[in-house]
């Protein structure tokens, strides 16, 4: 059945024509209008087929009974995600791009966020940032397991945003260009004393150390991924140059004055907001007078909240700041912004060869995990390339230096002079 | 005389020995504490020279009268521009850096800027905004003289930080390459349409027009400038690839969406703070679906005035903005950053540059204005550069695009790669 107002209705089960959309189908239309009118159809358990009608859709939702579609009006950000690991919402279509639709539509719609999710605008959320809420908050990710992750995340174990210096490279590559990339605008020297903020498995440190011959001191409050960094560096017979520290971001002023570089890849996701002036101030404290820092961190292009389902399933306690959030970290501290560098599109690449090789071990995560972590897990990687190429998220490598430093590199051709030139072992 | 305080009064009368310090004497070292402790000296018209003693002097400031004392005493940072420019204050030694060294003094100093120049706490100032008084702020500084203009500036005569791509660059070089920097950073393609806010004497409207083929639609409200870029254009034959119109930035979205670029250098210094949301939107709404921009522009590493002086005497209506205040202009518009540069070191060399050619037409100077006219532009362009040298300006160039803008450059080697790649004409 066809109707030829803006919305169309239509039935599978030909045998009971239904001569008026349901109340179900008129929620569902309604949800399709207050996101903006996706281009999607969503296939409801009576048969109906619901979509605005003002585009083909670009793919289905298949939405198994009431109970889903009825939370799904009410908060459609948390709801989808859950309803989508349970498997009460089942996709034809490439998921990616419908959430690219999804997003695309909401940006695009002059309708409040509010009004958007009513029950996500009525949940208040104190976030409690005390060192020991920070460790439950990264072991609930990062300290699941060493091999699952190792799974997908290629040789250097980088868990953060690659650099594709051309578009053929391999995930691998780009993640050492990543590195080299970081190392360059820092300008390291043999020699120098970097601190690392949140050093994740490891291959930041072991990279500046042997590329580069800095001493490294890294500071990680993952226990899984700390064992598996000192094993490395070890094994590589780094184990004088760098030192792994079980520590927190609020440890890197301990030694006072005594670092050429702070540098945090994908850790200032995990800072509370509250905490960023204390950020900025013990980055100046542990810094010596050519002191430099490079903070590698998603974004946005406005405040916002975190996308309320990855911060309760897979990002607890997380946030994505704008850059005049990022702010609080330099003004008080009086730092220069010296270079700031949006990596967006790499980051949808990233994403996308992740799940490539995510999907490509599927069997071997359902088998140590369930079917339900591995639906979570794809919704996550899609929804965040698609959040990336759509410029929900942002991603900046800020470079930065205290106003007194005597650090102040005369342009940026250095970094992309040939390789060469940068070796300094 | 000396004493063994830490400060030393001494007196050159030596006839007339001097058993204590004056109450002038007292006034002064006072001064000096709550600046920080400038290693500078104050010569007095009672003879007395003071410092506060803990680093030998590199330089003398000498201070005519005790009404100049008085005021300096009560608002350091207007007085000593005004005293400076009257020639009640007299300087024996390198004025940049004396500039600098009382930036560095204060910059570390405890006291608030409020303890410091009570005077100017206590002056509240409203700015206004309305377009008329924007046309008298711009009058004031751009419409003295194109002759005077054209002493120091340059042949390009652009009047913003240069680019020098080696040390040994000229400030012809440095500004063709400024503009060269700008129009790749922005991928300017043969036969695309840029709106330009604030075009100067239209240097780099006509060499985009003439380099990079584009047609440019420039913006300037002060008639001195507009009349000599327009007959720059014409007699370089490009009357119809560059329009030069006599308007405010308020006017770049009369033709909606009709640009595929928004360029403008040096003139968001001009705008009022609480205009930048405006600008945002503006911008949004002249750019088309693979839209973009460039803003260069001074500013800081965090929010504060103008200074006093500058402000009063120089830039009527100007700021500085920190990068956090620049994001109002982009946060509520949704634009998404991709490009931060801070050219710092490359501002005080132009400035460098630009004080010595001034230098060499002094006495044209004299002659077309007066003492005092020579004098303030003295300390204008020593303490810009001495600002820029100690990091109390900064200058940015942020590159930005609408969220949905199609335009995302990859990586930014091609800013760096050989000039011949950059040749589209």
């Amino acid at each position: 059945m066809q109707r030829s107002s803006p919305s169309n209705v239509a039935t599978g089960r030909d045998t009971y024509p239904i001569h008026a959309p349901s109340i179900a189908a008129r929620m569902t239309r309604s949800l399709l209008r207050r996101i903006g009118d996706p281009a999607i159809a969503l296939v409801l358990w009576t048969g109906e087929t619901v979509t605005t009608g003002r585009r083909e859709p670009i793919g289905q939702l298949i939405v198994a009974n009431p109970r889903t579609l009825a939370r799904l009006f009410f908060d459609p950000e948390m709801e989808f995600g859950e309803a989508y690991s349970d498997g009460r919402i089942h996709v034809r279509g490439d998921l990616t791009r419908i959430m690219e639709e999804v997003n695309r539509c909401e940006a695009a719609s002059a309708i409040s966020p509010a009004l958007r999710a009513p029950i996500r605008s009525a949940r208040a959320v104190y976030r409690y940032s005390s060192r020991s809420r920070a460790r439950d908050n990264i072991y609930h990710h990062y300290d699941i397991s060493n091999d699952f992750y190792s799974m997908w995340l290629g040789r250097t174990m980088a868990y953060t945003c690659a650099y594709y210096p051309a578009a053929e490279a391999t995930l691998d590559e780009a993640q050492i260009a990543k590195m080299d990339h970081v190392c360059r605008k820092l300008r390291l020297r043999p020699g120098e004393r970097v601190i690392e903020a949140g050093c994740g498995w490891g291959s930041l440190a072991i990279h500046m150390a042997c590329r580069y011959g800095v001493k490294v001191t890294a500071l990680n409050i993952s226990r899984e991924q700390l064992g598996f960094a000192r094993k490395r560096a070890k094994a590589e017979g780094l184990g004088e140059q760098v030192d792994f520290i079980e520590s927190d971001y609020r440890d890197i002023d301990q030694a006072e004055g005594s670092y050429d570089a702070f540098v945090s890849v994908g850790m200032l996701e995990h800072v509370n907001l509250h905490d960023y002036v204390d950020l900025g101030r013990r980055v100046s404290k542990c810094l010596n007078a050519a002191g430099r820092g490079l903070i590698h961190s998603i974004g946005r292009n406005r405040p916002a909240r975190l996308h309320a389902w990855i911060e309760k399933r897979i990002f607890p306690g997380a946030s994505a700041p704008a850059i005049g959030e990022m702010m609080r970290i330099f003004e008080s501290a009086d730092h220069s912004i010296l270079d700031v560098e949006n990596l967006r599109p790499h980051y949808a690449r990233t994403l996308r060869d992740w799940r490539e090789r995510f999907n490509g071990h599927i069997e071997a995560v359902r088998e140590q995990f369930d079917e339900r972590f591995v639906r979570m897990w794809e919704l996550y990687l899609c929804g965040s390339e698609a959040a990336f190429h759509t410029g929900d998220l942002q991603i900046f490598q800020i470079l930065f230096a205290p106003r007194a430093s005597s650090f102040a590199p005369w342009t940026r051709a250095d970094l992309y002079a040939p390789a060469d030139q940068h070796a300094h072992l």
